[in-house]
C-alpha cells in the first residue's frame, strides 16, 4: 500500500513552498558528487559541502552536481540560493510523491521522473523520485538514494566516448532521462518472465496461490501503468520543448527517449492485458473443475443410490408368513440372482446414458 | 444515498435568480469573520452584522469576510448587493448541490469547492460546499459549516509568515483553494488504511460482510470521483485564466495546486481499480472455497455411497433355504471377511483416483 | 421497447420534407394558448384557429405561442407558412424520434428537446418531445400533449414577476428550457429512491425479482443516458450561440442551464455505476448464498454417509454361525455400544475437521 | 463469419489500381439504367451498353446512371474513362470490402455506402457494397444487386413531385443517400423485435437455446456498428464538405442524413448495451436457478440421511440376547413408536432450520 | 511471451547510436540486393559487397537496395556513412523491437514497419521489423529475413508494369508498404477460420481445450492490435506529409493504404469483440451444463433417498412380539403391498413436481 499511496499528511496545513522532506529516508548521509567538463577539460570529485562545486558555476563548462539523499533539507536549500531557483520547485525535490512531470522556467527547467526498481526481496517494484534541474551551463540531479543507475554515463564522459564532452548540458540531462527510461526494460522483463511463469503454473494446477499471483500482478501492473503514463506525458513535454536551453540536436535524441516510453506504455498496457487474460483463464478453470466434480459426484451418486434403494427393500422384515403378498420373492428360488441382474441393467443403463451425454 | 443526489426539487418550479437555501441547515446561527490587511496593517474581528465589514471594501487594504452557515438568505443577499454580486452566483452560492466549478465575471472570480471531511460515526465521506469570490481586494467565502480547515492561514497572516501580507487577494484565494485541496490527502489516507484491512480481512477469511464492505467502498469512490473530477477542471481553469485578478506570480501556485488535484484524481483511480481488483479477488476466492467443499462432499460420498450399496446387498432377506441360489455367500465361512476385504480394496481405488487427480 | 426505439419505418420512402406525424397521438384535439406582452402589456388567450395569432406576429412584443399535440399537421403546416420556417425544421417537429439539438437558420433558431415524466402505473420513464422555435419577437413551442410545466412561467409573466416582461424572447426561450431541466431532478429522485430500496431489498434478501428489478433498473438508465447526453450538447450550443437572437445577457442563464445539464448527466452516471455495483453485489451475494447451502449439505452428507455405512455393515445376514469369522461382533456381549461409540467418535473427528475449515 | 471478413486475399498482390472484381456475383448479368432531366425534360431508359449514356454527359441535364451488378469489370473500365475518373476509385468501386468514406476529388466527389437488408431466411443481416459518384451534371451509383431502394426516387422524379427536378445533382445525390440511411430503420426495427422477444423468452424459460439466441444478437450488433460508425463520418463529412459540388442549399439536407445517421448509431449502440444487459440477466437467471436446485436436493438430503442412518442403526443385528447392553431399545415395547416420534423431531427440526433461512 | 516483450536489455546501458543487433539472427548470411531503374533503364543484381551498391546514388535513377538479415552490422554502418543516415536512426533499424513509425529528416523520410507472417508450426503470427528510407532518387529497405513478399514488386518493376517505372522512389516506397499492409489479410483470414472453427467447437461439445484456445486467440488479438495500431499512426503520418520526397501524386496511392490499414484494424477490434463473445459464450455454456448436471443428481437423489428411507424403516428389527406397538405392520397380510403403493406415489409427486418446475 504505501507504495501506492505515500503519506504526505504531515505537509497539509503548512505554508506553500515550505521545505520539509516526505518520503522515506533512504540514506544515512546525503552524498554530493560532482563533475565539470568541456570539450578538453574534466574534473570530478565528491564534495562533503555542497558550497565547494558552487565556484564551477560561473565557469562556461558544464556542471553536473548530483545529489543523493533528500533528507538534509539544508543542501537543497542552499542549492536554491545559489541557483535562482523558485521555493514551489525546492518543495516539489524534497516532495517524493510528485507526479512526474516538466516545468519550464525561463531559465531552468525542472524535470521530476520516477527510477523503477525490483525489490527481489519482497517481490515488488520500488519506485524512487528523481529531479533533474537543466540549466544554462549546469545539471542538478537529485536521487532519494545512490544508485549505480548513472555509473556509466559518468564513466563514458571521463573516457571521452560518444558526443557528451561535445554537448551541452541539455545532452547531459537527456543521457540521465535516457538511462532511467532503459532502466523500465529491465522491469518489465521481470514481469513478462513471472507471467509466463503464472500462465505455466495455471496449466499445470490452478491452486488459490495462483489467484494471489494473478492479483499481486494486477495491483503491480496498477503501480507500472500510474508510473509511466505521466512519464510519457512529461517526455514528450521535453520532445516537443521551445525552451532555448533545449537545442534543436537534442530534439532528435529527445524523440528517440519518448519512443522508449511509448514502447513502455505499450508493454505495461499488453501486460495489463494478459493479466486479464490470466484473471479470467483461472476462473474459467475453476468453474472447468468444479464442472467435473459435480459429474463425478452424479454418476456415483446417481448409480448407486437407486441400487442401494433396491438392496433396501429386500431388506425390509416383512414377514412372508403372514401373507402370500409379503415379499414372495424372498423365498423364490431364483430371487437373489433376478435382483442382482436387476440391479445390474439399472446400471448399465444409467452409464450408457452419461456416456451419451457425454458425462463419461 | 441523500450524500450521492441532494435533493433539489423543492427549488424547481421557482424563478431563476430565486435566493432559496438548497441543503442541510448545519449551524444554528451564521458566524461572520472577517480579516482585513496589508503588509503593514492587520485587523481581525467577528461580526454579527455582515454591514459592519462593508466599509473595509472601500480600502485599498485586502479583506477577507467568511461566512459559516448558508441558511441566513438575506446576508448573502446583502453582500450581493453590496459588491455587485449576479443573482446567479448568490443562487449557486445558496445552493449546496453545485459541482466545482470556476465563473469569471470581469469584475470578480466565482469559484464553488467541495470540502470533504470524514465521518468517523457513519463511516464515511461528507462533503460541504464552499464558495469564494473573488474581487478586486476582497475575498468572500461561504462554507456550510464552521471548520478549522482555515486556522492555519488565519494564523500566519496574523503574524506575517510566508508571502501573504505582500500579496494580493488572488494568493489568499490560492491558500483557501490549496487547504481545500490538501485536505483531500487526509481522507485518501483513510481509504489507503481501509482497502489495505479489506485485503487483509480477505486473505484470512472471506466473509458476506467482507462484500458489503467492497460495496461500500466502491459507491465512496464513485462518490469521490464526482467530486474530484469536476475540482480539477475548475483548479485548470484557474491556473490557466486571464483575468486580471489572477495575477501571473499566483499562476505558478495555481499550476501547483493543479499538480495536487491530478495526484488526488490519480489516487483516486488507483483506489478504484484496487477496490474493483478486491472484487475480483472476492469472487475468485467464493469459487474456489466453492470447489473445494464440493471435493470434500464428492470424496465422501464417492467413496461411500457404493460401500453402503454392498452392504445394502448383504442386508437383503433372501431365504437361502429356498434355493442355492440365493445368497450362499451367507453362509460362506468366509463371506464376512471377504466382502470387508472387497469394500476395503473399492475405496482404496476411489482414493487413488483422487489423489490421481489432485482433489486430496 | 417503443419508449427505446420508435417505429419511423412509415416515414421511410417519403420526400424529405414532407409533413406527416411520427409519434402517439396523445390528445383528442390539438390546443393553442397564446401570450403577448411587454413590460407594460399582457395578453393571454386560448384559440381555436392558429390563425389568430398572426396578427400579432408584426407588433414588437414578445408572442408566444404554444400548440399541445402534434397530430393536426395543418397547424403546423400554417406556421411554417407564417414564420418562413424551412420545411425540414417542420418535418422534425412533427417527428417526435428526434434527438435533442439545437440548429442556427439565421431568421430563427429551433431547439428540440425531451421532456421526461414519471409514468407511476407502468413504473417507467416516458419522454415527450418539445420543439422551441425562437424568433425575433416571438417564440413558438410545440409539446406531445398539454402538460403544467410551464404554467409557473405563465403566471409569472402575468404577474410581472421577475425580469420576464423586461427581457426579451431569447429569456422566455431560456425559462422554457430551465423549467424542462428543472423537472430532469424530479425523475432523478425517484430513481435515487428506487436504488436505495433496492439496496435495502438485497441486504434482507437477495430474489429473482430483485435481479429483474435491478435489470429494468439498468433498462432505465440507458434510456435516461440516451435522452440526456445530447441534450448537454444541445444546451451547449445555446450557451455558446453567436446568433444575433441570442442576446449577451441570456448566455449567462443559458451557461447555468448548462451547469444544471452537467449535474443531471453526472448523477445519471453516478445511477448507472451503482446499478452496476447493485448487480455485482446480487451475483456475489448469490454466490456466498449458494456457497452456504452446500456447506450444509456437504456437512450432514459427510457425517451421516460414512456412518450409515457402518450401520450397514451390521446390519448385513452373514451367518455368524457358518464360521466364527462371520461378524462375531454381533455375539459381543459390548457389540452394540462399541459401534455407537465409535460412530460418535467418527462424527466428532468430521464435525471438528469442519470446525477448523471455519464451515461450521 | 463471411460477413465479418470477405476474402480480399486474392487480391493481395497484384498491382495498385488492377480492376478486380472483389466480392461475391450477385446478378447474371449487369444491368444498366439511366435518367436524365431537368425542370421541364425527363427522360428515362434501360440500356445494354454503357455507351449509350454517354452522349448525355455534354448536355447541361442531370444525369443519373445506375449500375446493378459489378462482375462485369469491363463497363466500369469504361465509365472510368469516359468520366476521367482516378484508376484507385474505379479499384474501390470494384472491392466490394469498403468501409463508407467519401473522397473529394475536385472534379467530382467519390462516397462508398453500405446498403444493409435483412435475410428472412438465414436470420441475420446483409450488407451491399453502394458507391456513387458525384460529377459536376451527373450522378452515377454502382449497386452489387438489383434493389428496390431508388424506385421511390425515380418514380417522385419522373412525376415531378418535390424539388428534385430543380435541384442540381448534389441533391439527387443527398436523395440517394438519405433513402439507404432511412433503410437502416427497417434493420434496426427488427432487431428491437428480436430483443423484445428474448427478453419474453428469459423471463418464461431461459435455455441454451436462448443464450445462443443472444450470443448471435451481440455478433450482429458488432457487425452493424461496424458498418455504422463510419457511415457517419462520411455523413458528417459530406455534410462539412467545401467542394464546389455540394451546394449550400444542399448542405441543410446533409445535415439532416447525419442527424439521422447519428439517431441509427444511438439505437446501435442501445441495442448492444441491452444485449450485454441480457447475457447479465441470463447468467444471473441461471445462477438463481442452480441455487433453487441446489437448496431442494440439500432440504432433502438434509433431512432423510440422518433419518436413514437412524433406520439402519436399528437395522443392526447385533444380538440382544448376547448382554443386555446389545439393542435393548428392540425389544422395549414403545421401541418402534419412540423411534418414529424421535424421527418426526429431528425432521421437524431441520424444517424450521431450513425456514429461518429463507430456504423453504 | 517472446514474440509479446523482445530481449533488449543488453542494451540498456550503452551510449545512444551505438549499432547493436538486437533481436534473434535469423539468416547465416545478409542478403543484399539492387535494382536500379528508369523508365528506358533496369538493372538488377545481387552483390556481395554493399559498396558495389554506391556508385548508382549519384545516378538520376531509382535506386533501390534490399539487405535481408541484419545482424551483419558493418553493412548498416557503411551505408549509414555513404547516405548520411543520423545514428539513430541506424540504431533502429538495427534494433527490430521497434513500434512502426515515420520519421521525416528533410534528406530523407524513414519508416519502420511489421512484417507480420502465420507460422503454421507454432501456429501463431510471427513478426518482423522491415525499415525503409526513401531519400532524393534511392530507397533502401532493410529485412530481417528474406521473404518472398516483395518477388511481385521486383517482377512488375522488370516487366514495367504499371505505372511504377514513370514514377519516382516515393511510388516504390508506396508499393513496399503496400505489399506488407495487403500481407496482414492472410493473416487475417487465418484468424477468421480459426474463430469460426472454435464457435463450432464449441456448439458441440466445450472442453476445457476450447478454453485454451480461446485464451491463445486472445493473446494473439492482443499481439495483432499491438502491430496494427502504431502501424495506422504511421501510414497516416505518410499519407499526410508534406515532406518533398513525397509527391503530390502518391499521397492518393498512400491514403489507399491507409484505408486498408483503418480496414485492418476494424478486423482486428471485430475479431477482439467476437473472441471476449467466445469467452463468454464458453462460461454460459458451462454454467449451463453444471446446472443441468446438478438438476440430474438433483432429481435422482430427491426421488431415491426419502424411499431409501422407508424401506430402511420397515428394515428395523424391533421385536413385534414385544409388543403390538413395535412394527406390527410386518405382519399385516398386505403390509408390503402398502408400503410399496406408497413409495410408488411418493416417487410419482417427486417426478410431478420436476415436471412442474420444468427441471425434466
Amino acid at each position: 500500500m504505501p507504495r501506492f499511496f505515500k503519506r504526505v499528511s504531515k505537509k497539509a496545513g503548512s505554508s506553500p513552498g515550505a521545505l520539509v522532506h516526505i518520503g522515506k529516508k533512504r540514506m544515512e548521509k546525503a552524498r554530493i558528487t560532482m563533475i565539470d567538463y568541456d570539450e578538453k577539460r574534466f574534473t570530478a570529485k565528491e564534495v562533503t559541502r555542497i558550497e565547494e562545486c558552487f565556484p564551477f558555476k560561473k565557469k562556461p563548462t558544464v556542471t553536473w552536481i548530483n545529489i543523493d539523499g533528500l533528507h538534509e533539507v539544508d543542501i537543497i536549500e542552499k542549492i536554491g540560493k545559489e541557483f535562482g531557483i523558485h521555493p514551489l520547485v525546492l518543495e516539489d525535490v524534497l516532495n517524493t510523491t510528485q507526479r512526474p512531470k516538466v516545468e519550464d522556467f525561463d531559465e531552468y527547467i525542472y524535470i521530476v521522473l520516477k527510477r523503477l526498481s525490483y525489490d527481489e526481496d519482497k517481490d515488488e517494484t520500488r519506485s524512487e523520485q528523481m529531479s533533474i534541474i537543466l540549466g544554462d551551463n549546469y545539471v542538478i540531479s537529485f536521487q532519494e538514494s545512490a544508485g549505480d543507475v548513472f555509473d556509466f554515463i559518468r564513466k563514458s564522459t571521463q573516457e571521452n566516448k560518444g558526443v557528451i564532452r561535445k554537448s551541452g548540458p541539455d545532452y547531459l540531462a537527456y543521457r540521465l532521462i535516457d538511462s532511467i527510461v532503459d532502466n523500465y526494460f529491465l522491469i518489465l522483463e521481470k514481469y513478462g518472465d513471472r507471467i509466463e511463469g503464472i500462465e505455466e503454473d495455471m496449466v499445470s494446477n490452478p491452486k488459490q496461490e495462483t489467484l494471489e499471483t494473478i492479483h499481486a500482478m494486477k495491483k503491480e501492473m496498477i503501480f507500472l501503468r500510474r508510473s509511466v503514463w505521466p512519464l510519457r506525458e512529461a517526455v514528450s513535454g521535453l520532445s516537443r520543448s521551445e525552451s532555448r536551453l533545449m537545442k534543436k540536436k537534442t530534439h532528435l535524441y529527445m524523440r528517440d527517449v519518448y519512443d522508449h516510453t511509448i514502447q513502455v506504455i505499450d508493454t505495461v498496457e499488453t501486460f495489463r492485458d494478459m493479466t486479464s487474460g490470466l484473471l479470467d483463464l483461472y476462473l474459467s478453470s475453476i468453474s472447468n473443475k468444479m464442472n467435473e466434480v459435480m459429474k463425478v459426484l452424479t454418476i456415483i451418486a446417481t448409480i448407486f443410490i437407486p441400487l442401494s434403494f433396491f438392496a433396501g427393500i429386500y431388506g425390509m422384515n416383512f414377514n412372508p408368513e403372514a401373507s402370500s403378498f409379503n415379499m414372495p420373492e424372498l423365498n423364490h428360488p431364483l430371487g437373489y440372482p433376478a435382483v442382482l441382474a436387476f440391479m445390474t441393467i439399472v446400471a448399465l443403463i444409467m452409464i450408457s446414458y452419461f456416456k451419451r451425454k457425454k458425462w463419461m
